[in-house]
């Protein structure tokens, strides 16, 4: 890792790597804003001091759950998936398109979620997002060894 | 990472590992097509124009969403780990054992899970994953500084 | 990756996501011991032959799944944008006071979850683990391109 920014498409996989985790992390701040405006708590000690009843859901928050975890499920894959194809030395307009358009879905798919927007939106932003990771791991397997 | 592939072992760990990530990202299929076959959705707005219900839950999507939730929590840990394990420049027979043993646990769990197969087949397939995890866990513990 | 060791940071990074992520999947076990315990399974074919009801649910087990799910969402984040952060070159002094503090954050955090201690005790170690991590992202943000 000595030599990591010699890679030229390390420093933008790193960019759209942490972009993307930063909004997945950004969603507990928006669950935090629902549960403090809601009142509704997840744990009993929570509640304690204000006058808050027992933990409880409301639609609000379980929506914005669904959308973190759905970012879970798909985030994470991409930034070892992209780590791993970035170290396969790809060029640098391919590695980008599968950065951005990846970017781009997950942004899309967390808008259409929240708001929420009719379907298929939501789905064509996370097959969008699928279809990158997925064409960087089959970048992957065919310059790897088993 | 421009001198990554000069690890010997570096070309096999991105293979197994994008295998093992691909395979938990099949999960998110496989609960789309329970979803849609026994039409039980997760948002209102997947449901409208379908004639389905309001949403709710059925036993085969809420197996293979456990299976997946599992994957996560055990698959991730493993690419994690085994990248900085494959950093410390282990012997190539070791590594490949445990990078084999950890595939061959996961896909024995999932079809464990899914079919599913009686006790205790899909707890030794998970604590031979945990297993390969940790013992690499240990051998980065030993060559690092804190 | 080769030289990868030349990086003075990474043997540190290395070491800290090591006892993160072995931190996180302890969690799991501590799971299985309130289920063991507690006689309350999460699959059908898990309580066969030992006598339990049918799948059902402890506070004690959901206590411990929620301080999971939270290691899940800021543990996998916290060594993720911890190793494009060490790609970056950092100081060694900064890099250390980083892991160091995400690393105590939450241990803090698992001890008030699991106690549990009153608020704002866990919401102090949650915060604490997130600043450090969004720390670290600015200054990849800051040294990467777009």
């Amino acid at each position: 890792m000595a030599g990591v920014f010699d890679n030229p498409v390390f420093p933008y996989f790193a960019f759209y790597a942490t972009v993307v985790v930063l909004k997945t992390m950004a969603m507990t701040l928006v669950i935090a804003f629902h549960r403090l405006t809601k009142r509704v708590y997840i744990n009993p000690e929570d509640a304690s001091g204000l006058g808050a009843p027992k933990p409880t859901t409301h639609e609000s928050v379980e929506r914005v759950r669904r959308c973190h975890m759905n970012d879970l499920e798909n985030v994470i894959p991409f930034v070892l998936i992209g780590l791993l194809y970035t170290a396969t030395g790809p060029s640098l307009g391919s590695a980008l398109l599968h950065f951005r358009i990846f970017t781009g879905a997950r942004f899309f798919h967390t808008i259409a979620y929240l708001l929420p927007l009719p379907q298929p939106s939501r789905v064509l932003g996370f097959l969008a997002g699928l279809l990158a990771t997925v064409s960087m791991a089959w970048s992957i397997l065919s310059a790897t060894k088993y």
